[in-house]
């Protein structure tokens, strides 16, 4: 297989599963190599207060095969930062594939990339990509030309799977899902909001406001 | 809900999505705070080159209502580690419970602590639990006493919802499955060695004779 270079983008308040997820899938592709790149290089500060670390800024990455957009809170201080947005686009130009895991694709909608697109988000945010001019899908994952978009936070790994596949081969993929031992078996069927009791999705929203206005 | 200290151990030749999964699921528990320990705090390298970042050393820590140790091939570097061991078996007298995810099982067998108990891990490595008098059990999770080992990488995310249950409820435990939006959907039902063909599962035991030669 040819080298195929990987960029993930790392930003204050990311979630941390968004980024990893999809890493350690993409980065068991032979040839392949990853690169985590911030506006600035150095320490990340995870939502939760987990630390990863970027060893690049994004200024020294010109070009990828697959770039891929983590989301997280902190995906709100870049929606309209100039820097930020104009390197997606720089990059987009060059990549076989550009991905999204979560609320990442609302940076994707911002750079503008997106428009007149199917894409989806996390289920709680998806409805925001209308502001994009992007047609919001409720699916795993939405492959449309060379962007796919995923849902919330785990949806990266399933993505990065189906990535695998168009960026190498369906055999691979299964390989590589037998090495992360990906034989999911959740303890509740509670993964999305068309699944969990009425009860506990009000009681949801109620956690989530409380936590927004806490941080204000 | 009370407080609750969440102990993460580090390592260099980590495997990444052993530690962030359940990180994702656990740090979400109201009054939670989770601690990352490491040999020596500072950066640490993962399998596959990603960074993570450690706060603390181990013998800052001096107890834990969660002990979670995760895996990677760099684990082999520490099932000899005296200091390691000793930390290990004084950290598990303070838990609630002690957890490990993939090849972290191992850790916990050199320290001695799985003796006579059931415990699972990574389905290529699992046979090794023998070595540390425990038995071998492929489940995605097994709870014996207050040790909760995982089998490979992505179990992490099940058995922490498990454990959510357990230190939470099962209200709480659904609404991360929500806010994850964990509704797997692998693209193909290969993530087991019962399940891969056999043709597929000769390969990767192909790729990983030649890695591990590579290494050498």
């Amino acid at each position: 297989m040819e080298n195929l270079k990987i960029v993930v983008l790392l930003f204050d308040g990311i979630t941390a599963l968004d980024a990893v997820g999809p890493y350690e899938v993409l980065s068991k592709i032979p040839n392949s190599k990853t690169f985590f790149a911030a506006l600035k290089p150095g320490q990340i500060n995870c939502a939760g207060g987990m630390k990863l670390y970027a060893d690049y800024s994004i200024e020294e990455i010109s070009e990828a095969d697959i770039l891929l957009i983590p989301g997280g809170g902190g995906i709100d201080n870049l929606l309209e930062n100039t820097e930020m947005l104009e390197w997606i686009k720089r990059i987009h130009r060059t990549t076989k594939y550009t991905t999204s895991v979560c609320t990442g694709s609302l940076l994707l909608g911002a750079a503008g990339i997106l428009k007149n697109l199917k894409a989806t988000s996390h289920w709680n945010h998806i409805e925001k990509l209308k502001n994009y001019n992007a047609e919001p899908v409720k699916e795993r994952y939405v492959i449309d030309e060379k962007i796919i978009t995923a849902a919330g936070v785990s949806a990266g790994i399933d993505m990065a799977l189906k990535l695998t596949t168009l960026v190498g081969n369906e055999s691979l993929a299964q390989i590589i899902q037998l090495a992360i031992e990906y034989d999911p078996m959740p303890p509740f069927d509670s993964g999305s909001p068309e699944k969990i009791s009425k009860e506990l999705l009000d009681a949801f929203f109620k956690i989530n406001s409380q936590k927004n206005s806490a941080q204000r």
